[in-house]
């Protein structure tokens, strides 16, 4: 079978049409850090979309994409959190009801937003066994439309349009990378910057404790992820048919980091740069950190996408 | 004796020598704030002001308008973080030294940006009597020039920078908000609001921990703090002459607020806005969340004044 994977066109299609319901977010450079790698980085502020995560641009791409008669009944999703409350506020936009399936062990700043946007929750045990039976139940009660975190056509160029932003307030990249989980992110990225700028690299990074798309990238073939376990709590999922698809068809490289170093790098952002990033954010910093790749004297943009940590369970040793 | 007080006029001047050196910081807005309070808030982010703080604007005025020959020897001051920091890379920018005394006492991650700006430091008692005699020493000793932290008239002109600034780029505002501690930033603000927009109401906001300020301006004498004690760590100087006489003539109002409104405020900045304010920046709009005034419908300029926050000693519950 052959899959559809989304192009360049496609994004620029998202992006007119998302673009009157999503924040075009700021573009943010820190001296300090700079100084420290000796790159010039342009960070893409995801953190400051709506919903506090990049996750609301494919959620909107979604829904508009849909016929006023297709979401009638309302959409649907499992989700450990930033594409739930993405989805909900999506449909709220739209005046639909949003069904969301969320672990029991969600974050529950991600549980709060859910509820606050309006989402209306149903909890299920923390596997992805558990998501899908319960999904498929919900779904059956009500007639919504299923929408997926990730391996979805209209939430990749959603997605993707985030970089688009990006290279239009920067000019050329030597490099831009973004955190791969599920891979929507980081496949929308890749389609995004070698459809406007085919000589900049596009590099995933992931945590060594989740490393199924560098496993999967290397063999060539999806290797699901085992128990992954990582304070990156958005990218604990592994890779779908259409992300595997692209990351194969465009990705540069995929390097993975250690969880210190992505606490290390969570840490440079939120003294350095005075702004709040989720874990997940701070991979690709993290790879800096590491100094896997010659960084330095490169333009780097690095998708921060999205900002919520939560409070209560901060990594930072209390001395 | 008559004190000589800065005018709109010296605050203007300021801007003009101070411009090229200190960032233009953005006023953020947030629509999910707003909501709660039924106001429109413009929050002037001096967390993103070199140094992560306001005083970076009137210790840049203070050594601008020194002569080459006056300060040839270096600068001095005693501070509990911000303004040591905010002195000392004022001083590295012209190539001289900065003397700066501390208390042993004070957050890590002030003492660790005085060092990594170049500051010399001198740890004293926590005392403002072993402040005093240590920089009597240091400045005895190297005869730099001190730079006091507030009660300064060069500095309250570079403060009032941060109003003139907001004003310029919101318009008219009806109320404006800042912390008071020694009261250089809300004295500056004052001068620089009246002077702009003479209806706009300016209002100081103090923890009721350290509430010197509003015991004074009610007296009409300085009174000074015993032993404040408050999580705004920025906030526990007193009021000093010159302050307290322009308080006197161009505050509207001082509001105090507890310790919990302060850590709420500075959570609902964190959660909703995801930048990071340290507690002395959360007094303003802990006076909202405890309803002291009528705000509703008010365009309300709030100056968050700094981003400093000890990410090792969070106030947030662990739960």
């Amino acid at each position: 079978m052959k899959l559809e994977l989304p192009e360049y066109k496609d994004i620029i299609k998202a992006h007119n049409l998302i673009r009157d319901y999503i924040h075009h977010t700021p573009v943010l450079t820190s001296k300090s850090i700079d100084e420290i790698f000796n790159t010039r980085i342009y960070f893409k502020c995801e953190n400051f979309q709506k919903v506090g995560a990049f996750k609301f641009r494919g959620a909107t791409n979604a829904i508009l994409s849909l016929s006023e008669d297709e979401i009638r009944k309302g959409v649907g999703t499992h989700s450990s959190g930033n594409h739930a409350a993405a989805l909900s506020l999506a449909a709220r936009m739209k005046g639909i009801p949003a069904y969301i399936v969320m672990p029991r062990t969600a974050p529950e700043i991600k549980i709060k937003a859910v509820k606050g946007y309006g989402g209306k929750i149903t909890f299920c045990e923390p596997t992805l066994e558990s998501r899908e039976t319960t999904m498929k139940k919900v779904l059956e009660k009500t007639n919504a439309i299923f929408i997926p975190p990730y391996n979805h056509f209209n939430i990749i160029s959603g997605q993707g349009t985030a970089a688009k932003e990006l290279i239009e307030d920067t000019g050329n990249l030597d490099i831009v990378m973004a955190p791969v989980g599920g891979g929507g992110l980081i496949s929308g990225t890749a389609t995004a910057v070698k459809g406007m700028s085919p000589e900049t690299k596009v590099i995933a990074v992931e945590p060594a404790n989740a490393d199924d798309a560098f496993r999967s990238f290397h063999a060539g073939r999806i290797i699901p992820s085992v128990n992954p376990d990582t304070i990156a709590d958005g990218l604990l999922t592994s890779l779908g048919t259409l992300t595997f698809a692209i990351i194969m068809k465009k990705l540069d490289d995929i390097i993975t980091v250690s969880e210190s170093s992505i606490i290390y790098a969570m840490r440079m952002i939120w003294e350095r740069m005075k702004i709040i990033v989720e874990p997940s954010a701070a991979v690709p910093l993290a790879a800096l950190v590491e100094g896997k790749m010659d960084f330095s004297g490169k333009r780097i943009g690095i998708i921060l996408s999205g900002g919520n940590a939560d409070l209560n369970k901060l990594p930072f040793t209390q001395v």
